[in-house]
């Protein structure tokens, strides 16, 4: 990180890349802290000790950032999911979900992301930033794709549709097993709502089975507990 | 409708009842029209002839109305679902799963709701509008759910979490499937992209029959076109 104290203006090209680089990692830790609500140009200005002009310099806009972090955050998760399926074939409906949905579990922000990507990122930054992003997330959704068909429980187009019911599914279970402060009272205080609340990993892992099932026309592989058709 | 010219404040009980239900039928017009991101409440005094100030009385938010959009849309969808399968029985999972999906595509503004409830409009009101709406809503995923057990495709607790898997599947798959300017024109020029636009209605189908395949052990259902396992 760059020197605070005696702030100056980078003018060379490394220097550049280097400021850019420092405002991103600011971005990073504040979303990561905070969410993505927390992530303002402002906030990421004063957690990285600059004048809020001098992320302006760099960013557009809050949206754009953002894009980058979900951006980084699909090539981080689909290495990671290709890591841990690698030579692993025979795996039941149950135990790729539980792959996926842990390597997820690990990355909050880009669940949350996933929502906000569809809903308002990709409509408030310019062409090029949003394919940019496009391509990105595409060729990261096929590398789980790939990575999902290799081990042979799924081929190859049904695990491209596969993937996008996994993200699909991640981003509003993400939100509603991650609720804000009212909500969250509200299961604690009210009888008649305390069953709505959302477990996002069991919840999650359950629907992918199930879908995973449907998909191979597999035997009902859910555990006994109340799921029984 | 009150008479626009002359306007007066609505003193009596009854008059603000009125009142309060013309404001709501020019939120939900305006909503039809335009989207979630159209209603706000200037939009909506405009559309009812009557200044900000006047919406301002009977509510408190933008999203407050939308929270309540969102509840009769919940109601309204639970009573159409139901009505289409009562005393149907022997469906088979494609079958279920086009009444659903048929439902939610007349129901465009309910679909465009289900996101923003849960990332932003169930946070950003008080307290007993969330339980109230919470409330209604718990109430009208069970109608749809019994609906579904009735026919006898699932049982009564996996229709329970299917109803739970078609809301969350149609939010964000309604979202992508309706994307912005920039994203529509990306498709359009962009041939590194083309390929990632999301057909709403037969996306949601086919997944929710998956799903559902899954939840029956159904040998696998879908129709032969490139979806075999």
């Amino acid at each position: 990180m760059t020197d605070r104290p005696g702030f100056q203006r980078a003018y060379s090209a490394q220097h550049k890349t280097q400021r850019a680089n420092d405002l991103m990692e600011a971005a990073r830790e504040l979303a990561t802290r905070e969410g993505v609500r927390g992530v303002t140009l402002t906030a990421i200005a004063q957690h990285a000790g600059v004048h809020v002009s001098a992320v302006r310099r760099y960013y557009a806009s809050r949206e754009e950032i953002l894009l980058l972090l979900a951006e980084e955050g699909y090539e981080d998760w689909s290495r990671a999911v290709a890591g841990r399926l690698t030579g692993r074939t025979g795996l039941t409906s149950a135990e790729l979900a539980r792959v996926l949905v842990a390597t997820l579990v690990e990355r909050p922000l880009l669940c949350d992301l996933f929502t906000h990507v569809t809903l308002s990122l990709e409509r408030e930054v310019g062409y090029e930033r949003v394919r940019d992003f496009k391509r990105a997330a595409g060729r990261a959704a096929g590398v789980v794709a790939q990575a999902i068909a290799a081990t042979g429980t799924l081929g190859p187009v049904p695990a491209e549709e596969f993937v996008v019911a996994v993200i699909a599914l991640t981003a509003p279970l993400w939100q509603a097993g991650h609720p804000g402060e009212t909500v969250t009272r509200l299961y604690q205080e009210d009888p008649g709502t305390a069953h709505m609340g959302v477990d996002f990993e069991a919840t999650l892992t359950w629907l992918l089975t199930a879908l995973c099932d449907g998909l191979t026309g597999a035997r009902n592989s859910l555990e006994v507990g109340g799921r029984q058709a």
